[in-house]
């Protein structure tokens, strides 16, 4: 697929549908039609088991107290289906080792959901607290399903969404840190 | 190096010192007089960063309500050489890529940590406890150090233990569920 090949060399910041569609031989407006957006022909060229500014949107979308559960609760949803944590554990690995799908990745999860998550949050430090999710998730699929440690590939929804769902709740609407991770200019009175 | 194979093949739990000094054609006394345990000569073997065994010495050593904290601080200042995050990211690599190595670096981190952990904390649900924060360590290496994502790479370690330290300290103290991991006969009275 010439989208993943474009993705590759220049990135996901780089790559544009006019470049792809050149290098597919495609009209431009066809794979606009068939694809969507950017994300969603990043999203079926890599393989992404899901459409990352859809499940923002829902997070975004629940009681603000309640936002890390239902994050928590979409993920475990996606991740319980083999073929996706096949898919998932693939693109990691293909990060893991070459440096260009690191950067693609990289500039994918920024673009679609850590930008997005601290517009939607209204939080000065919104994408440092995006991040910290996406190190804790990462950790969860890695250690229950990749590694498949016992007693966390044993544990149910409730017991995962119990003990790590208040963790995601307080990165993304709690006291994070004594400062702000943000320099703020000072404020004259 | 013999002990690498033998590791390899027969995972972490059934290699013997014995049958690593045969492969290698030494003294068993030898081994041991050089590389000290199996965990060791594991560290030793496939370039492991720091002695688990020890971390979790450390940790449990700290007064409770600083375990979370001392434990980040120890791995921040570990991953601060590049020398080190190189073996990390190169031991994650081949265990996404090979299921042997994934085998072998399971059962070593359960061994070594798993269980040292669940024993030294003396809670029934220790190791469920070592396994979530294996989830936020790994998931906080693999976004800091391999993906970088700049509010999570350009962090201090007083902003990543203000933010981070809690979570840890929660899953090894904390309340973690609404009820044990651990399927505990019922209490006639």
């Amino acid at each position: 697929m010439a989208a993943r090949g474009e993705f590759a060399r220049a990135g996901y910041d780089g790559a544009t549908l006019r470049a792809i569609a050149r290098e597919a031989e495609v009209d431009q407006a066809l794979l606009h039609h068939y694809y969507g957006t950017k994300e969603q022909l990043f999203v079926a060229a890599v393989g992404f088991p899901a459409l990352p500014s859809e499940l923002v949107a829902h997070v975004l979308a629940a009681e603000r107290a309640h936002m890390g559960e239902m994050l928590l609760r979409l993920l475990l949803q996606i991740w319980d289906t083999p073929e996706n944590r096949a898919q998932v554990t693939a693109i990691l690995r293909s990060a893991l080792t070459n440096e260009p799908a690191m950067t693609m990745l990289r500039q994918f999860m920024t673009a679609t959901v850590l930008v997005a998550v601290a517009r939607g949050l209204d939080i000065p430090d919104g994408n440092y607290r995006a991040a910290l999710v996406f190190s804790q998730i990462v950790g969860l699929g890695l250690g229950r399903y990749v590694f498949r440690i016992p007693p966390l590939a044993d544990a149910d929804h409730a017991e995962i969404v119990a003990a790590v769902g208040p963790t995601l709740q307080r990165y993304l609407t709690g006291a994070i840190g004594t400062q702000s991770i943000v320099a703020t200019p000072p404020v004259t009175m």
